[in-house]
């Protein structure tokens, strides 16, 4: 980024045309994560909708419960998006440094892997606190107002986007960690983990969306 | 929405508060807009960093044509998740009318209706928007900077996840509309032919995203 402005505290049309730019920053792990984040906005938001009514009594505890791990969710998504776009910018800084001479290629290819373990690191915890949006959307989609059940649906979808999104980010920088890194050995069966449970929570969560989606 | 400042000059951080708070306005209808638009504006961003080239040189002019695309869509989605929280804005109001009186009633059924059509037009043509977004997503990822085809992929899973998101918006207010109401016969079909493209789109998005995603 041109600047160091928060992504929190840029307007959402500055937000859009920084993603549109020709800056390779912020990019798609930080709109992965503010994806998410919406998406765990949402599930507070069905919460807030439901907590109160007279058919929710029953569950009126686990709503609460939800809306608290929503709210938690989602401020450490917005977190992770802007270490995301930190990260990122610490591999585009590493990647102008000069490589003239041999010296020069070591440090910058020091540099780059280094900034590499964050950009890999950073989208990896995204990609596992969007997981837990998934469940959460999934959760409040089977007992919170049928009213905004579309909104349940919607949190889901965009949980889900935004893991496979933040995953996406992980595979593309893992190839450029130092061959000793322990990331780069234990990251790929945490990767297909967390896709095989995107597929599962986002089937579980649609199907109860649509079961409670249904025409009066 | 408490107030009518527009959701494009809010910050990121008071968007998601917005999102979560128990007012139903703006909601999942709005943020499957906004979605979609991060995913346009990142495929925009993919051709910005593919134009120049020496290993583009081929496809500069379809790139081009996929920024402009990408650029219009984005805009388009932006204007949707705006008429989104203010269609849905006359929703709640209407549903706020006294009922008191069988003409109050009646008052308030045929606000509510007529609410609504907007309230179901609107994430319909944000689908739609969407599915081309995701076309333009699949298309850059086939032949966009590699370095970035990441960004492409993010930019599918975005456009996927909104274009799914505001069909549960449209399903969720069609059963509301009057029975004369011409959307309400052809929209079921419009949804079927969209949740078709959406997954094949995903699907032919993420192989061409995975084909060049590969370990070097």
């Amino acid at each position: 980024m041109g600047d160091s402005t928060r992504l929190n505290d840029l307007t959402v049309g500055a937000l859009i045309e920084r993603l549109a730019s020709s800056d390779p920053v912020p990019g798609g792990g930080s709109a992965s994560a503010l994806a998410a984040a919406m998406g765990a906005a949402l599930v507070a938001m069905v919460a807030e909708l439901t907590i109160g009514r007279p058919e929710a009594v029953e569950h009126e505890a686990a709503i609460r419960e939800l809306r608290a791990a929503a709210q938690q969710r989602c401020a450490e998504l917005l977190g992770l998006a802007e270490q995301d776009a930190a990260a990122y910018q610490a591999v585009v800084m590493a990647r102008r440094l000069p490589k003239d001479s041999e010296a020069e290629r070591q440090a910058r290819a020091t540099a780059l892997r280094s900034a590499m373990v964050d950009a890999a690191r950073v989208p990896l915890q995204a990609a596992t606190a969007a997981a837990e949006v998934l469940d959460l959307a999934q959760r409040i989609a089977l007992i919170g107002n049928r009213r905004a059940v579309s909104d349940a649906g919607v949190a889901a979808q965009l949980a889900a986007a935004g893991l496979r999104g933040a995953l996406l980010n992980v595979r593309i920088n893992l190839p450029h960690l130092a061959a000793d890194e322990p990331l780069r050995d234990s990251a790929p069966a945490q990767i297909a983990a967390l896709e095989s449970l995107a597929a599962e929570r986002e089937r579980a969560a649609m199907a109860a969306v649509d079961a409670r989606l249904v025409s009066p």
